[in-house]
C-alpha cells in the first residue's frame, strides 16, 4: 500500500527536471510519478508548496566524530590531531562511540542524507546504529597499521570481524566497505591485502588519498612517486574504489583515475576548514571521472549538513576558477545525490519508477525559498538542512515534519554531552 | 519592566566570553546581565539550553532583491545582470520594491539579522518597511549617473527627497546613507557632490567599490588609477565611509582606507558565487581596517543569512591562505556584530549593560549543535539562520519561537510570488 505524496514539485529522474507531481512509493521502491495518482495508499502526505527530493548521500564521514564538534577548531591539522582528536580517541570505547554514531544519525536524518560512507572504529556499533535509525549505511573500518606487520594482521582482523558482523545483521541497508585509512598511515603489504580481499568478498573500498600537502610529501619522501600512482603500481585501483578527497591531485594522477573508474568523494568543507587546498573539480569532471560530495567528520567541517555542503562546493570552485558558470546548481546537486549512488552501486539519488524510495521533502514555505524561481537553485544556494521536514528512506518515513521517528532525539543529545565529559 | 531572558548561556562583552546569565532588557538597553536576577519584568524567557547572542549587523545588502533569488544562478557576471536582473528592475514600481523589502525583512528577521546597511531604489518604501518589521535599517538610495550630467543631478534630487523622508519618519532606528553605486557607475561630480552632501547633513557613505576584475580594468582605462587612488584624491574618504567588496585591493590601496578609517564590507558569498574574487582579508585585519561582514542581494547569494555568512568567510580565507588558523570563529563574529556596529556607528552588537537591545536566541537542542563543547564555534561553523529562535531589537521581540511577530509571514510569501510573474 506505501506511501503516497501529493502535490508537491517533484525533481524528477536523471536530469532533474522539475515536475508537479504526485510520488507513489510502495514496498522499499519509488513506482509512479504522476498527476493525480488514485491509487490508496497507507499515508498520504501533503506537499502543497513543497519539494520533493532525492535524498541526499554522504559519500565521505566518520559520523561518530560529531562529539568533537568544535573541541578545537582554527588550528594547524597536527597540533588538533595530536592535541585534541587523537588524546580522545584513544579513550573512546564501543559505548562511546555508539552514542557518536547515533547522535550522527540523529543529524543526518534530520538534514535529509539517506546515505552515507563511514569510515571509523567500533563499526559493529555503528552498524547496530544504523540498522535502528532507518538509514542506509555503507560502513568501512578504518584500517592503519603505521608499516608494522603485526598491527597489518590485527587490523585485518578486525575489518573481516566488523564484515562478519556486518553480512550476518543481514540488512539491505547496512553494507560493509573495506577502509584503509590512508597510503600514508598504511602499508604496502596492507593494502594488496584489502585489495585482494575485496575481491574475494566483493565489496567496495574506500580510502583517504591526496588530502594535504604533507601528505604528498611523505609519500614522496618515502616512495618517490605521488599516492595515486604508488597505488595504481601495486594494483590497488578499481571502480569499486572511492576515494576521499583527492585535492592534491595532477594531471597524471587524474588519469590513472578516469582509467579505472575510480570515484572521487569532495568535501569541500573540510578541505576549507582544515586549509587543505582546493581539489581540481572541473579538471576531475572533464576527464569524465565520477565524482561525489561527502561532508567528512563533523570535527573538521562542523557539521553533516549535505545541504550546505553542495553550496560550499559551487561556491569554492566558482572563485577558485574566477568563473560563476562552473559548478553549477544541477552539477553539485548530481555529486550530492546519483554520482554518490553510483559509486556505491546503489539504485537510488533520483526520483523516478524502479529507484530505491529514498526522498526527502523540503518545506519551501519560508522567506530565505521564495519566491520559487528554481527548485534547484533554492536547494543548493539558498536553503540548508534544516528545510528538510521529512526523509525517507527504503520506503520506511523516519522524520516527518521534522519529528525522527526512529530514534529517541533528547536521550542522543543527552548522552552526547555526558560522553564528551568522560572524554576530557 | 522590560524583558527577562533566564539562564542561557550569554556570548558575552566584547570579547564574546560565554558565561551563563540572565540577562536583563529595559527599554531599548541591556540593562543588567548576572546570574538570577530577580528584578520583574513584562516578559520572561526560558532560554535554559539556549544561547543568547548579540544580533548580526549585515553590512551590504540590497534586500529587495529576494524577489529575483535563484532567477538566474551560474551565469557571467555581465550576462546575470543585462539579460536578467536590470530588465526586470526596469519593471519595478514602488510597490512592487516593498514585496521584496518585506521578503527581505523577514527573512532577516528569521536568521537573527538585527540591522542592515542597504542600498537600492524606492528607498523611502523600504523605510515604511523596516519601521514596521522593528529592524534597524540604515538605508542608501543606489545614485548611478553613468557620467551625464542631467542624471547627476536627478540622481541627487532622488537622494535628498528620500533622506528627507526618512529623517521626517523619526524613527531611532531607520537611518538615511548616501549611496552613490561605484566608481565605475557614477561620475567624479556626483561622487564629490556627496561627499559634500554627506558632511552638511552628518550622513554616512556607503559605495561599492574594487569589486571585479572588470571594474579595475575599466577604472584603471578611464583614469589611469585605482577606483581607491581615484577616490583618495578626490577628498572622498573619511571614517564615515563604508566600501562594500574590496576584492581587488593592493597594498597602496589598503593603506589609504587605513589611513582615514574607511570600513571595509566584507561579502564572500556574493564573491564566490559571482566569482569576483578572494578579498585580501588578512591583509586588512594587520592593517587595522575595520572589516564588517554582509550578504550582499539575495539574487547573488543566494540567501541573506548571516550565520551562513561567517562560515563562509572563516572557510574561504582558510583555504586562500592554506592556513587553518585565519578568520577564526571570534574574528568572524566580531565581523558579524562589533565590527558593523563601529562602522554604523551604533552602540551594539555586543551583550553588556548600556548597549542597545539587539539580541537573538539560538536554540541549540538540536543535533548538529551537540555536544556544546564550543558556543561561538558552534554558531559559526554549525549553525544557521534556521537555528535562530527569537529576534529582540530595539528591546522590542520581533520573532518569538520562530513566530515573527510583527510581519504577516504567509501574506509576504504570496504577494512575493505573485509579484516576480508581473516582472516576467
Ligand atoms: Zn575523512
Ligand atoms: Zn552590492
Amino acid at each position: 500500500m506505501g506511501i503516497l505524496i501529493k502535490n508537491g514539485r517533484v525533481i524528477y529522474g536523471e536530469g532533474f527536471e522539475v515536475v508537479e507531481a504526485d510520488v507513489l512509493i510502495e514496498e522499499n521502491r519509488i513506482v509512479k510519478v504522476a498527476k493525480n495518482i488514485t491509487e490508496a495508499a497507507d499515508i498520504v502526505i501533503d506537499a502543497k508548496g513543497k519539494v520533493v527530493s532525492p535524498g541526499f548521500i554522504n559519500l565521505h564521514t566518520h559520523s561518530p566524530m560529531g562529539l568533537f564538534r568544535g573541541l578545537a577548531d582554527d588550528l594547524p591539522l597536527m597540533d588538533w590531531l595530536q592535541n585534541h582528536i587523537w588524546p580522545r580517541e584513544a579513550k573512546l570505547t564501543r559505548d562511546y562511540t555508539k552514542v557518536g554514531a547515533y547522535l550522527g544519525a540523529l543529524e543526518m536524518i534530520k538534514t535529509g542524507t539517506t546515505t552515507f560512507l563511514d569510515m571509523y572504529f567500533f563499526m559493529d556499533a555503528v552498524a547496530e546504529v544504523v540498522e535502528e535509525s532507518g538509514l542506509r549505511g555503507y560502513l568501512s573500518y578504518g584500517m592503519i597499521d603505521l608499516g608494522d606487520p603485526g598491527k597489518t594482521e590485527k587490523e585485518v582482523k578486525e575489518a573481516l570481524r566488523t564484515m562478519e558482523f556486518i553480512d550476518k545483521l543481514g540488512s539491505e541497508r547496512v553494507h560493509f566497505v573495506f577502509g584503509p585509512h590512508a597510503p600514508y598511515t598504511c602499508s604496502i603489504a596492507l593494502l594488496k591485502e584489502v585489495r585482494k580481499l575485496a575481491n574475494e568478498h566483493g565489496k567496495l573500498i574506500t580510502i583517504h588519498v591526496s588530502e594535504t600537502m604533507a601528505e604528498m610529501g611523505q609519500i614522496s619522501e618515502r616512495y618517490g612517486k605521488s599516492p595515486v600512482v604508488l597505488l595504481d603500481e601495486i594494483g590497488f585501483f578499481g571502480s569499486d574504489v572511492i576515494i576521499a578527497h583527492g585535492v592534491w591531485l595532477d594531471s597524471r594522477d587524474i588519469q590513472i583515475l578516469a582509467r579505472h573508474g575510480v570515484t572521487v568523494a569532495h568535501n569541500p568543507g573540510s578541505n576549507m576548514k582544515l586549509a587543505s587546498g582546493v581539489m581540481p573539480l572541473q579538471r576531475l569532471i572533464n576527464a569524465g571521472i565520477n565524482v561525489g560530495l561527502g561532508t567528512d567528520g563533523a570535527a573538521s567541517n562542523n557539521n553533516l549538513d549535505m545541504v550546505e555542503e553542495m553550496k560550499l562546493a559551487a561556491l569554492l570552485h566558482k572563485v577558485h576558477n574566477l568563473d560563476p558558470t562552473v559548478a553549477d546548481a544541477k552539477t553539485v546537486f548530481k555529486m550530492a545525490t546519483l554520482n554518490g549512488a553510483r559509486a556505491l552501486r546503489l539504485n537510488a539519488g533520483v526520483i523516478k519508477p524502479d529507484y530505491l524510495a529514498d526522498v526527502v521533502i523540503f518545506d519551501f514555505n519560508k522567506p530565505h525559498l521564495r519566491p520559487i524561481n528554481d527548485v534547484v537553485s533554492h536547494i543548493v544556494y539558498s536553503a540548508n538542512g534544516n528545510d528538510v521536514e521529512t526523509t525517507i528512506v527504503d520506503g520506511k518515513i523516519l522524520m516527518l515534519d521534522r519529528e525522527v521517528l526512529t530514534l529517541d532525539e533528547e536521550k542522543i543529545l543527552d548522552e552526547a554531552e555526558k560522553t564528551i565529559e568522560k572524554l576530557a
